[in-house]
């Protein structure tokens, strides 16, 4: 039984692995670089996390959102964006999920700078894989 | 045939999921901001390839090592590195591909920061998604 599953994993991942080198020169990649008013951060932190998870549920163009924050100026906030081409970016800032976010926290943002970026190398562990660390 | 796939896929994923958020919380997460030498650009993404590549094929505890250049000035590196926890983090500097990728750049490399982050919500696709868009 492991054996069966391990094989069927194997097959689906470099399935996945062909398409995504495929996929990858359409892909709309972005650095959000945004500065919060600290008295405003977990508010901020509470509006991304819920326009974040709603995103990637409903939205099969948004592949990754990475947010994070600098351990020495927590108010600091960086998210990498990755959409599978610009149509899906275009769709995305008119879903419903996006626009709470945008007016909700639009008196919290001291500051945003977009970086629009291209992809060198983006590599990560499989879900399956992370399963046995 | 179909269904039964798609079960053994969502109890792993699920299970993984589960496993990801309780894991969470030893993640080191690191921004590196790397400056080139523009004329050494093509050499140095190409030793950084190899590195990223052979970090997560060989390294368990390195997660994710997304690598990325601005659009506008190319010379402009960001990587985001997730690693398992700090010791994974201190068992790939001193890994060979890691040394290689190191001193082989060190003459291209204008600049370098490295920013230490808290993660916020890191949100991706699952490869099996991925495969359906």
């Amino acid at each position: 039984m492991k054996f069966i599953l391990g094989a069927i994993i194997t097959v689906f991942s470099l399935f996945s692995y062909q398409q995504s080198q495929a996929q990858q020169k359409d892909w709309m990649v972005r650095m959000a670089k945004i500065e919060v008013h600290p008295q405003y951060l977990e508010a901020y932190k509470s509006f991304l996390a819920e326009e974040i998870k709603a995103s990637l549920a409903k939205e099969p163009g948004v592949l990754n959102l990475y947010a994070m924050q600098e351990k020495n100026e927590p108010h600091k906030i960086s998210i990498v964006e990755v959409y599978a081409n610009i149509a899906a970016y275009e769709a995305h800032i008119k879903t419903p999920h996006f626009l709470k976010y945008k007016t909700g926290t639009q008196k919290m943002v001291k500051s945003l700078a977009l970086i629009e970026m291209d992809p060198i190398v983006f590599e990560e562990k499989s879900k399956f894989q992370n399963k046995t660390n």
